[in-house]
């Protein structure tokens, strides 16, 4: 039994959070802080780019000296901290210390993460003063600020809750992240965070994790893009006295899911100017890796984004996206819909069918299963249209 | 010694050619056809998306058949004869057979191509009309047509010949092409066609036009999408009398090169919504396969191209872009120009440069160099910038 409930990062118990304005951004809050009550289990994922910026290297560093305990996340926005060299580290690293200091733990059991321009060194000072006052503001009511202070130029925060029913007593599980909105160019890092007041070891912490982001965080695309901070953490505070084993583990990573996908699919309905929501979903592949990699293909193709952002049920784009994926597809066992509309079926067009699909395109969510005919495989992406929008937000000059 | 000459692809001896209206489109000229006055060696080079047009099958069989020989070339543009099943076979086949009729050789000394729209069937009474019209007015003027015949969206035609001396006297080669210009949905292939009169095998032709296309057509980029009728075409009819030998091979190589760089560029320039012509040169990379992955990566980037587009000096894009080629970069050896101008190096940005880098960025032909600080392998890519008039053209509805 899974259920919503109102709230975030906090909903679980033994969390609190803040967010405030440090001055790394004009105006808009810029700093958030999410501190457990007792030193939490805790699990991090990161980009797998090449260049990673200053806090990923940190936050991995600290996790492996604590073991997979935190006590708390300091996150900013408005600066990546990225190919900022040795003085990037030394201000991640004091990020960490200052709010070690704050809270009276040790700085390795204190995560960081930043959003916002790559190249930029990040301000001491105001991550000072302002882990100074996020410190003095936590509260369960935090969450709130806290969601908002993590965006850089999303439409709108994201954040959601769940509850857990199990045979010895419920659990939640909440989360915030913030998504690929880049009005401002080099804005372009996902960050998710996600706590339970279950009671988990850390390595199953992270191996949740991993299966959870995989079904989530990793499952959509804007348009393609790795950034060099892309993170996700996950505190556990054990507060509600449920205890995942064995058992109760399925329970954990349903509820990771529940909240990982919902943030995920959100990040992606505030994609830089998207207007549409698609969940791709590949069937019939000869391998689940190929079925995964036909879906991402699809999901990032140009021509099938801009097909969708016109309203055009071109499943040629379709079957053409699928073909160069490099996987497995048998064009006379193939099949593509668009929502409940087939246009193709065992090496056959259906075009008659165009207009009936063209009214599914004019919705703002939309399925589209393409199916190989190779295998009994599948996999699940969710995707944005390609719109002129996107183009004007990331053409315009920085400076 | 390289020089260019007038023509196309009949700028070599031993070749006529003429372009038709046959009615496949409403008005322009659809159809192409190229004659070798005898039979010439011939090779291809096909798309590796797994969903592969009827042509592609067809003409990759009469080159087993023949054994890399040919007599002609028919093209037609509208109809790509893709996702067209059995039929779709046979129209190819009918096609071979009708030109083969028309010239008197063997049908599988035929080479078709087409580009269009997928998922429709051949008009086999319009395709037989045009072979014998253009059959008709064969000649060596006839190129500018036949160059015009195979445009679907293309902005202008791309044709260039060159001619090359050996100490056993000069050579010609020419050619043809057509780009993704894909202002019709699903119009997005690449078609290229080779002319020489030097005298060479066809195992060594086809040897020429691999490593050829892999510094000219394989090099360039539109959107990264990959069409199901991609072709390329090399027909050597050995009229000069200059034989291809192990000493003249790099002439071979060299002349392949200049044109087909010359077509491939032209193809860029005449990309969907294009109004800048990219160089991405990636240096210092530890394998040539790592300097060509990253290579295209940046030049494939949305960030990137949309960057470029806007006038943004935005080296956090390349950099990134960089990093999530799973190549291995040094960040701290690594460097970025954009024009002569260095705007990252050895771990530091030059940000006080980016106003001369935005000046570079105004003009129509730019270069962008990254060096990865990780080996002195070096790659090449040609691409474009993504406009809001790409979203446009593509967004557009199709029926």
């Amino acid at each position: 039994m899974i259920r919503h409930v109102d709230g975030g990062i906090t909903a679980p118990a033994g969390f609190r959070a803040a967010g405030v304005h440090c001055g790394i951004k004009a105006s808009a809050l810029d700093l958030a802080l999410l501190v457990a009550d007792a030193p939490a289990s805790a699990a991090g994922l990161f980009t797998i780019n090449r260049v990673q910026a200053a806090p990923v290297t940190i936050s991995r560093e600290h996790l492996a000296r604590s073991g997979g305990v935190a006590s708390a996340v300091v996150v900013n926005s408005g600066c990546a901290n990225a190919c900022t060299g040795p003085p990037g580290l030394d201000a991640a690293r004091a990020m960490a210390a200052e709010a070690a200091a704050a809270l009276g733990c040790a700085p390795e059991r204190i995560l960081v993460a930043s959003t916002g321009v790559i190249g930029v060194q990040l301000d001491r000072e105001k991550i000072t003063r302002g882990i100074g006052a996020a410190a003095a503001r936590l509260s369960r009511d935090g969450h709130t600020d806290a969601a908002r202070a993590i965006m850089t130029t999303d439409p709108f925060p994201k954040a959601c809750a769940v509850e857990i029913e199990t045979p010895t007593g419920p659990f939640r599980v909440g989360g915030m992240a913030k998504g690929s909105g880049m009005i401002e160019p080099n804005l372009a890092t996902m960050l998710g965070f996600l706590t339970t007041d279950a009671r988990v070891e850390p390595a199953r912490l992270r191996q949740a994790l991993a299966t959870a982001a995989d079904q989530s965080f990793n499952a959509i695309t804007v348009d393609g893009e790795c950034s060099t901070n892309d993170t996700v953490f996950a505190l556990a505070s054990g507060a509600a006295g449920v205890t995942i084993d064995d058992e109760s583990y399925p329970a954990l990573v349903e509820g990771l899911v529940a909240v990982g996908r919902e943030l995920a699919v959100a990040i992606v309905r505030g994609g830089e100017g998207a207007t549409k929501l698609v969940e791709v979903r590949v069937t019939g592949a000869a391998t689940g890796d190929e079925a995964r990699r036909a879906a991402r293909t699809i999901a990032n193709s140009p021509l099938v984004k801009t097909a969708v952002h016109g309203g055009d049920p071109n499943w040629g784009r379709l079957v053409a996206a699928a073909g160069r994926a490099g996987v497995e597809l048998d064009l006379a066992r193939a099949a593509v819909r668009i929502g409940p509309v087939e246009l193709f079926r065992d090496g056959i067009p259906y075009d008659d069918r165009a207009p009936e699909a063209a009214a599914c395109l004019r919705g703002t969510e939309i399925v589209i299963q393409v199916h190989l005919g190779a295998g009994d495989q599948t996999a699940t992406m969710w995707t944005c249209d390609l719109s002129a929008e996107y183009v004007r937000i990331n053409a315009e000059y920085r400076t």
